[in-house]
């Protein structure tokens, strides 16, 4: 049975989306003006939104095969972007392309509290103190701003959608692209480790429950248009994304019924992760208000 | 001065397209009907083209950090589909993909003869007898095809543009996607070593030519619109593309005078190529028309 803290997150889907911090009108006082490079930076999205309001980069850290995705509305003078789920060992690359795009780097966010990297979240604020972190409350862990389910984090005019999809962790969320004609198309959804390509994260520790995430999958991600991209936190065979189709149809352990999920899950007998006890810790706060140089 | 040889690639710019063996007649002729998976696969683009009909795929290599790239014409009932740069060690990984997601690979493309990998043209065409090799002529590479600058490669209605970009090597070519209506928006060039994000292939070994990889990007690759998304052959610090407009910003070399960009190329002092001596030959043959198993 799925626990009722499950049905919490659901009821009422969309909620909290009035009184977030991350409304369209608290994401336009964020951005005070700063100096933009000479860099016109015209249609640089990839197609994925019809007005080519989206400007999107996939980058990956070869050690922990970390993806981490760059999200900005070129569209807005400002050019807010948001980071999703950067590693501290390439804190200073992406920032770099941030700078060289012209981006206003707004918010630092994680899918949630990692086991085998440290987030770049913390140095990133350090480096630019204007940004600020974004984690699941769930996730018990620090951040300048903890989401729930239902809530929308602008930057400019686009928006992404919080969903909590426990069960790798108990804090894990899926960050989703906006279902409105002014937002990309195909919709995009950023699944962390719920769902990586033909599998999904273990779920053997920090709060994880196989039964939680089949829920999660079959309730916040499979029900998403089939055209959907998805783009997980992790890819150890060089896939880039997938679908909500593609998955429906070829995961590995989420096409299976719940229960021969669960016995699958529960028969990984994978190792110990070798950094989580370095990693956690440091990640449960890496989101922190003031940044280690200043304490 | 630029050798004669190179302004012979330009002039006429496409020439070569009305006796191509890539004509949309012989793309059509070349798709026998075969079995279509039960996958609906309806509108999986990225959004690259404003009708969706382009499947476009990234994948990475670790080993060699090689980018293969899937395009298909999801909106041809054969889903027809090209493989760019394909890696020997991958060749199952891309192969699997293509069926599970329905397509028909009809070429197993190179940029240029690698000396860094094999290239999995020649094991495709074992595992897959259907799909043919292509390479430029000036590689001096075996292939079904030899292709020429200015031919277009038809994969159904959509198509890609053969470009000399010689400089790495002297056969080497970038593929770039049409510029009319019907085909994807922003445009994609397949770069392969003649750029690199932020820098570009080296140029001291197989025909090699800092003179006319210089020549190469100036005129084949900055000239494309400035949203062109560019998409190399290797990448090692974990980015995925870049576009025309960033390059000719930010790009470590080719931002240069022609002089300048000279000085640093003969000045790299980069090692041997550990793998060169087993690869280069493997891969002059790696489009063979007749696979080994055979011979």
């Amino acid at each position: 049975m799925v626990p009722l803290r499950f049905y919490r997150h659901l009821i009422p889907r969309l909620s909290a989306a009035a009184r977030s911090p991350f409304s369209r009108a608290a994401a336009a006082a964020s951005c005070a003006p700063r100096p933009i490079p000479a860099l016109a930076m015209a249609a640089y999205g990839t197609g994925a939104s019809a007005d080519r309001r989206l400007l999107f980069r996939q980058l990956f850290e070869k050690e922990s095969s970390t993806y981490t995705y760059l999200l900005a509305d070129i569209g807005d003078p400002e050019k807010p972007a948001v980071l999703i789920d950067p590693v501290d060992r390439t804190v200073d690359r992406d920032l770099n392309l941030i700078k060289e795009l012209g981006l206003k780097l707004i918010y630092a966010m994680n899918t949630h509290v990692h086991a085998d990297h440290i987030t770049g979240t913390g140095l990133i604020k350090t480096k630019l103190p204007g940004a600020k972190s974004v984690i699941s409350k769930a996730s018990g862990a620090k951040a300048d701003h903890s989401v729930e389910h239902g809530e929308k984090i602008y930057f400019g005019n686009l928006f992404l959608e919080v969903r909590a999809t426990p069960g790798h962790t108990a804090g894990c969320v899926t960050y989703v692209t906006g279902d409105s004609d002014d937002q990309p198309s195909p919709r995009m959804a950023f699944t962390g480790d719920a769902l990586i390509i033909r599998a999904c994260g273990r779920t053997d520790f920090q709060g994880g429950s196989s039964d939680e995430l089949y829920q999660s999958v079959h309730s916040q991600i499979f029900t998403l248009p089939k055209d959907t991209l998805l783009y997980p936190a992790h890819d150890y065979k060089g896939f880039t994304v997938t679908t909500v189709e593609e998955e429906s149809a070829y995961n590995a352990r989420l096409t299976k019924d719940k229960e021969t999920f669960k016995t699958i899950m529960e028969n990984l007998n994978l190792s110990y992760p070798k950094m989580i006890d370095v990693v956690v810790p440091a990640n449960l706060v890496c989101g922190i208000q003031d940044p280690p140089s200043k304490v």
